[in-house]
């Protein structure tokens, strides 16, 4: 019987994958399961997207450009000089999701056997990714007491050896909701600069920014590094179109470009109608955004404030995106969020949570933590944070 | 200025896009170009595919499951079995297009340095999922006397070494229209099994058989190389539907299903939208492959019939698909192309064709060689031959 590959071997499993049996078991049992675990937003997409699709008349569903429509690569550049980032057409390839625009980034930049370093914990599928394409993550661990703030720099320098290649960050970060000032931004530049090094910086979740004055500072916003910033983006979140698989990679660097452009060009094409849907979702009404931003914003705090209630946890607040990383009082969060679904119930409901173990890959780090996605109704939020905490009274680690 | 990877630097260009400039300009001319160089049918998409699209009611377009649909898949796992393919539900992992069904083939089977012998002519791309998984391509060459058909199993046997993994068919082939017959099949099935590789076979083009009596014989119909056989499909040709970007891998082998999921699960899911229309393009009724089939078939015997009355033409018959190999009375095929574009028309016409040197990977292959795609209209397939023919009268290469 022939093998499977080592690389195939080392793939990590998605870090919640595990314990999928026991959700499906908590409702087989019908006990109703609050997901606090997958980063799928309940917020309904813009119609001015949807309806593009349903007036779309095609008769032969083509190819598309492998760069992506002409048409949404242009009204795309100038969504972003809109918001004050240098971005043409020609920097940008639309991507089938920000996933691709991940891999298509590491395969232009990285051999098999090159390093990237990532602060950690991290986007569990960077680490898929990177096993993928053969090239190593070299971790940098940020911590909770820090709120997950950019490490020292001379970290990362420790680290960097002649096979580091990247530096990739993610910002607003998942896990850790952690948005970077624009000192720690600059500071990355000057190391990029200095050790001419890529810098990929994946801001999926740009939009998603809560605090009173907080602002998002964009890679291709520093002049300097034009030809070291790559960065990766994605509808999925913005417009709550996750299912679309529409995603860029954005880079001044015309190498990188022409690059990415050849792994585009094998895979031909991304999704057609999905693109028309992305291309429309740029008409979204600034009101929309505001009000998806007010209801994060509002599940983030009920979020925070519910889980500190609870005796033992600890938890940074995020300032982005839509998770965050919680502390539990147990030894092995793993087998807390195993219980919990196997043998836990509060009034006939319980929650699933993704074990932060998944997120980290430095062995034995995030094992009493757990990420939370904050995706439901505040009502939803508030009762998850219930049934952890009585949860918590009763589980024996 | 940080360096792109080598892998990037070894990415092949598409064998086309060196001609596409020169296109260009012949439209600025104001010259109808014939496009005899791409593999996107002119046919009409299925109603009922485009229909679902528009049916659909979508509110928040969420991620699918990163196997695809199960509605899909148990739709698609009996329309297999209704061809007498032995597939379930559980062989099937939907990707995003038979281009993704390659990479996790290659992922999942190959690491850095193996090999993968594939006869040539083949599939231009195939070079790039290669170089993009790391992995060597080792050709054996099928000639144009044969008809492209297999190369004896002892050409196989000499080049198979320890890092050998898989063989690689193409059935019926792209670019040679070459449709392999059982004994072949079953001679590559006896092959794999005495060496334990795996047998990857891309079955995209299935249902594009023209002669009568011949019939397409898939890897997944062979007792015994259950564990050794993958196959690859799409809905791009067999439903004209290239832009949905949606395909399979197939196999029985488990841990190969196993090792492809963990790829699947790192970009999440294939695009929503295009899965429905997948699925219910299912129900797309057999008249439509029959007038689809006839059409083909009339292009191809036009196709043939035009292009045998041109001197010093040779061209082996294709059997399959929607492509053939054409040798020229040309030195460089290259030169030719470029040339029909940048400094020929024929009453202000001109055709555009695929050297077929990209389709081979022994440099100097099918130099005097181009890939013709006969997805015109009978009546421009029999201009386009007329072109070919005036053009190749005044050529002096
Ligand atoms: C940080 C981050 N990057 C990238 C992605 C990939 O998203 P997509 O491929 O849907 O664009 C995700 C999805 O959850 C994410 O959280
Ligand atoms: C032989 C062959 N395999 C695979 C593909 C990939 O097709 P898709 O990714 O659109 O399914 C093509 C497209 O032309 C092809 O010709």
């Amino acid at each position: 019987m022939p093998k499977i590959s080592n690389k195939g071997q080392q793939m990590p499993e998605s870090p919640i994958r595990k314990l999928v049996p026991y959700a499906e078991i908590a409702k087989k049992k019908g006990h109703k399961v609050y997901h606090l675990n997958i980063g799928q937003p309940d917020i309904k997409t813009p119609d001015v997207a949807l309806q593009a699709i349903k007036n779309t008349d095609i008769k032969v569903l083509e190819y598309s450009h492998s760069a992506g429509f002409d048409s949404y690569r242009t009204k795309l550049a100038l969504s972003y000089q809109k918001i004050g980032l240098p971005i043409n057409k020609e920097d940008i390839i639309v991507t089938t999701g920000g996933s691709e625009a991940l891999l298509f980034a590491m395969g232009s930049t990285m051999d098999q056997g090159d390093e990237i370093i990532i602060p950690e914990p991290f986007y569990a599928n960077y680490n898929g990714f990177a096993t993928a394409s053969g090239i190593k993550v070299i971790p940098v661990i940020s911590g909770i007491e820090s709120g997950f703030a950019l490490p020292p720099i001379s970290d990362f320098e420790k680290l960097i050896t002649p096979k580091t290649k990247a530096i990739l960050i993610c910002n607003p970060g998942n896990p850790t909701g952690y948005l970077y000032s624009e000192t720690e931004i600059q500071q990355l530049a000057a190391l990029v600069k200095k050790h001419d090094l890529f810098l990929i910086a994946d801001e999926v979740y740009r939009e998603f920014v809560y605090d009173e004055g907080a602002k998002h500072y964009s890679v291709m916003d520093v002049p300097g590094i034009e030809e070291n910033a790559i960065m990766i983006d994605s509808v999925s979140k913005r417009y709550s179109m996750c299912g679309a698989r529409i995603g860029c990679i954005v880079s001044k660097n015309g190498a990188v470009m022409a690059t990415a452009m050849k792994f585009a060009q094998a895979r031909l094409s991304p999704p057609t109608y999905e693109q028309i849907a992305s291309e429309a979702a740029l008409d979204t009404p600034q009101s929309y955004f505001d009000e998806v931003i007010d209801e994060y914003r509002d599940r983030r705090d009920t979020l925070i404030t519910e889980m500190n209630k609870i005796p033992g946890v600890k938890i940074a607040t995020p300032k982005g995106a839509f998770y965050c990383i919680a502390q539990l009082p147990v030894k092995d969060a793993d087998d807390f969020a195993q219980w919990l679904l196997e043998s836990y119930d509060f009034n006939g409901e319980t929650v699933m949570v993704a074990p932060a173990a998944g997120f980290y890959s430095t062995p034995g780090m995030g094992k009493n933590e757990v990420r939370i996605a904050y995706v439901l109704k505040k009502e939803d939020i508030v009762k998850s944070a219930q049934i952890l905490g009585e949860a918590l009274k009763v589980y024996q680690g």
